[in-house]
């Protein structure tokens, strides 16, 4: 066994999103055979102190406190960007055009215009070799992945429906603080760009459609929140004193929109596309983090809730009368992904997607492939995102994508 | 104990809800103690041969061939209309002139115009103490019932998000035989009045709350559908030869739509009103009688499933961290309506909620009191039909109702 | 259609079961085509005004207040037991010697040596025409049916594994009244006839095996109770007042035991029988009627859980890696009894088992074969649980059936 | 912040379990703040190919072919046992009179005797502040440790039943491939000590509980098994061909045992102490990793399943007739654990218990306080082994542990 060459990681932001992907990083490589080994080489924050203590915690050798240096080193081939979306644009399209891999969170952008510059500059970088990867996590779910390819071998037969929740219930409590989340000159959106943007993403993924249409609403339940003293944190867990300052939230608190699919490459008369009902909010509660993805066609059904992420359920009508659906733990080692961790029924958690969407990315870059999901696919569903808001801004009449 | 007096039922219809009623009629005195002695006088149907058959099986004593007929007999004090719709208004406004309670199926008609005509027509008829009533028989769901009950102690706070599917797959076969059910002059609509109607009377009824204003998509997906011999059968099972006549389908397979809700008789400026998403089709492969409702507010939550219809869940969010939604099993003495069947945990079934339809609908008549669903709910129901079927025609533009 | 000949019924007892039989007989006429019609000619019962009452409200043309009467009546053609099991033997024993078919409530007595003279009589009485049955009444519920329907079609292969729980929580508060069920002179035993032998019934009639040995444990929590008025009543809702006299419960509350099966008909080298666990609790707090079956073999597995009836759960190794269990809902005009019901996915309750249980009764008495559970199969179960009885009083030593 | 003094680890195994405590190692410092710093030192295993390639992939730094000279080394403080249970014994007592800490996989050892030697050693080593520990890393899974801590609360009340199951399917298939776990003098027993001690050890430590008897059947459903090259491997994944040559197996398919508690350290005439039902096996088909616990107490009762296992089930009593089971997500920072990983609803995985462990384990060292579970409480565990084998020899006849 030779040693695979080192491909050299300089991280941006160091919050929820940088400690789930150091640990991908330090992870990937003693489950999955790497052709390339990554290297936690430096993380980037604006708080000296700060950025020092997380990469003493999550493993990085050393540290910057402006990211335009950490794109200038030398010792850098890949920026992993997990920073709040209004940086997103800026950071990504100077990492490709110093020539560095991109790896960045989701949403895409905050604005489809910002989207379309990153996606220009995805293109041009590579023609040169350089790729740029959008963080789609989710895809990398063994049961969803599991989902895509039972659609691609035709065991749904033509999609009908597709039905999308994202429910969360952290911001329920109308005193839970002020974040940046919450701030659209920050964070771009609500629930849409936070958690509607997978359910987009998944749907159209796993169903192989595209969105060409939506019908939306929005809607702000609580217009103000106690300003609490990091506005950058995680968010949603423990309240503010009553007394607190409050801020604006100036983002959608939910997000309900129906949408038409295009009925996928090979569509004809006999797959006019699917119909699709999409509910993102963080106001539902007891829902945790219920990401949902229903999807019914001619031949079969298929149904996912990230809260009970092992398991797929599928139903194949052939079976009829005694059909029903099968609850499938994704967790055979003929499974995506799953064949490198435990034994049959030993489950997975949050984390694994990370380390999934790393060795993706990883053997992508190896291959002088194009990773997925790419920036144009992360375009799309930007453009869904801003679809959706200029329908909701217009009494719900429907909106082209 | 005195005998209690008769209350004479003539029931016009025979088929799926005429056998649901009929069973409903001979056994709600057996559990349950009634001021008035229903007694099954008659069943009238237009063919002589197959009303008798229906009368002999169900056990009415007597048949007409006229509805007309049915409402002319003098030991008739009570009209049940099993009809489809399209002819709910002309028989219950007569039988109500004629002084006969009414019980009609829903949905209450096959527009809002003659659905105003009816409500006209049971406003006169209760001044003289004759009383109308729709058959949402989904509010006599014990488990439904106590979500209702709920709402009204202020267990979930201020409603905020309402979430409701009713999903079946009878039609999913495209070779399902057509029937009375898609054709638009008979039936009224297709998914959207059939069950999409139970959907909106529940979620109007569990919140206290009436919509306001929808967006909404519909959707055909099977044009055309083979011609069977008896287009008034029950539908649904088993293909008709390839070979077989086709007639157009000229309703929706499903619908979609967005809502607004009003917040209540006491809605001030704390509680805006709920946003609802709905959800109504027969082609969800896999889901057989998925009538769903979930509704979140600020203290709790409530989630129902028709195919786990003894089941309500309910989640408290005072309980947190240990919070959870709690799966209670509606078949305590101290739920609605279940103290007079079996022991805890000896669950009931479809038929179960006519019954208790027929209980409510006797002890108002005997009390002199309206019944509920009156028809005026039920033309409110009516006016969300009308509204989602013009928002859909005019882009998913937002429609009041 | 010619009018079917008469079956003249006589029910003795009129509590939970005289209820649940009542319907039964009122409702199989309705929904089935049966060869002779049944009549509720009378029911018997000691306290003459509890048994007119109880005429009235279940539909009985006439009372009697001794059982021997019945017996006498010519006017009678079958006598339905729903009394307390001390009196099995000797009605059922009557009964068949005076030329009447019985239906006899389970456990079919309170001793193996009572079952097999009254297994004795109705083998003479067979002979004569005259046939006797048990009424175990959960072979009655469609998934149960289907189950046993899918072992027969070797779809789990040979038999490995049995596991049976019938868990309820009504016995749990220790001061819930006492009843005749905890009294051995009445009930024969506790939780081990009373719902333990549901489950043994239906382990040996889903897997075509009979139990063979066992080991078990026999358990007392609450050695004595608040004495209410009537102990003939259901019992377990409400507690009665602190200072009230207490009784000595007399039956075991709990039954574990572990047993060995024959390996079926056709056992043999590559078929050595499977093992079973089986535990009968009425204290398992939050389960109300969890009556349990999961059914393990080489090829196949099958659960099921009367909390949620209408479903079995079926697993099909063939399936692997896509393999899980496959939720059924056994609602299908194809199912067992189904047909004759609802549209699918429109579940059925409790009582339906004992309208089945008098289709499957009546028919096989009009084509003069003998029905089943014949009394050999109910006295095959009262060995099991003789057999447990002694195994628990002798250190739980493994005790041949 | 100081840097903390360094644990120096030498871990005996490379398989399964040494897979996982290595990522154990790895990960845990990166999300826990830990008194003393893991340093994966050395691995031991007898191939030296595939030691060095296990220590390149799993991160240790060096390697050795010989345990004992791993256990001389100078510089390691704690000694990993990750090997078959045969050698359990002889290696954590060398590595105890070495004055090394030990984490020692589970069972502790293959029979009573062996784990007394070794408990003997544990309580002389911890005089001298080393300290043992064995693995039953099920304590750690979340929802567990909050069915304790809730136990522990009084919220159960008094413990009356305890039901747990431990059902797996990877030798469903005949042809599935001898291992050393179905070698008795390796593994000591079959499914009895591989699964069934994870259910005894979780079921004696939720309820504050010892088993003090029990009565137990064993059975062996495939008595020879093919032989595949290597027969240290996992098992369980693939056949092998038909013709190879078959091993006898010499241990337990599965096993079946009914125990009694002793009360727990308080009990009194009030709480004379539960009873149990255990069931093991690796032949139920569809059951995947089924570790499944079940409570019931005179005040509520909790039911965890690892194929769900960030769920726990809770059921209260007090709030009846509202009362169900209560889904707990146990994701949330208040729960044991959670709080250093990710966001409310994000799940965990197999491998955290692993990682749990190792933080408790180094606490405990850094405090100089034994470690849980300790050599005493994994030797408790034995003797109900022993006493499962000896009352299965006995024909179930009742046996003290």
């Amino acid at each position: 066994m030779t040693t695979p060459q080192p491909l050299r990681i300089g991280m941006i932001g160091y919050a929820f999103m940088g400690a789930a992907h150091s640990h991908a990083w330090r992870t990937a490589p003693r489950f999955f055979d790497l052709p390339l080994e990554p290297q936690l080489i430096a993380v980037a924050g604006r708080n000296a102190s700060g950025v020092q203590a997380a990469a003493s915690k999550l493993g990085w050798s050393s540290t910057e406190t402006d990211w335009r240096r950490l794109i200038e080193r030398d010792d850098i081939d890949l920026i992993d960007i997990c920073t709040p979306g209004d940086t997103h644009a800026e950071i990504a399209i100077a990492a490709l055009e110093a020539g560095k891999h991109v790896l960045c969170e989701k949403p895409l952008a905050n604005s489809v215009a910002e989207a379309e510059r990153m996606t220009e500059a995805a293109g041009e970088a590579a023609k040169k070799g350089v790729f740029a990867m959008c963080g789609f996590t989710y895809r990398r779910t063994p049961a969803l992945a599991l989902a895509k390819r039972m659609v691609e071998q035709g065991r749904l037969g033509n999609i009908r429906h597709v039905r999308a929740q994202y429910l969360q219930d952290w911001l329920s409590d109308e005193n839970a603080p002020m974040t940046w989340r919450l701030d659209k000159s920050k964070s771009g959106s609500g629930s849409l760009g936070d958690i509607g943007a997978h359910s987009i993403d998944a749907a159209q993924w796993v169903t192989g459609q595209k969105i060409t249409g939506v019908s939306a609403l929005l809607q702000t339940f609580v217009p103000e929140r106690p300003l609490a003293g990091d506005l950058v944190g995680l968010g949603g867990h423990g309240d503010v004193a009553g007394d607190a300052p409050r801020g604006a939230v100036t983002v959608d608190d939910a997000a309900i929109f129906s949408a038409r699919f295009d009925g996928g490459a090979s569509a004809g008369a006999a797959s006019a596309g699917a119909i699709g009902v999409f509910e993102a909010t963080r106001y539902a509660l007891g829902r945790k983090n219920a990401m949902r993805l229903e999807v019914n066609g001619t031949r079969g059904s298929l149904a996912f809730d990230f809260e009970d992420m092992n398991v797929l359920s599928v139903y194949d009508a052939a079976e009829s009368p005694d059909a029903g659906f099968r609850r499938i733990m994704v967790t055979e080692p003929e499974h995506p992904y799953v064949g490198n961790w435990w034994p049959t029924g030993h489950g997975l958690g949050y984390e694994h997607g990370f380390t999934h969407q790393v060795v993706d990315l990883v053997n992508a870059i190896a291959e002088q492939r194009q990773p997925e999901p790419s920036f144009a696919d992360a375009l799309q569903v930007q453009r869904v995102l801003g679809a959706v808001e200029a329908s909701a801004a217009a009494a719900s009449r429907w909106h082209d994508v």
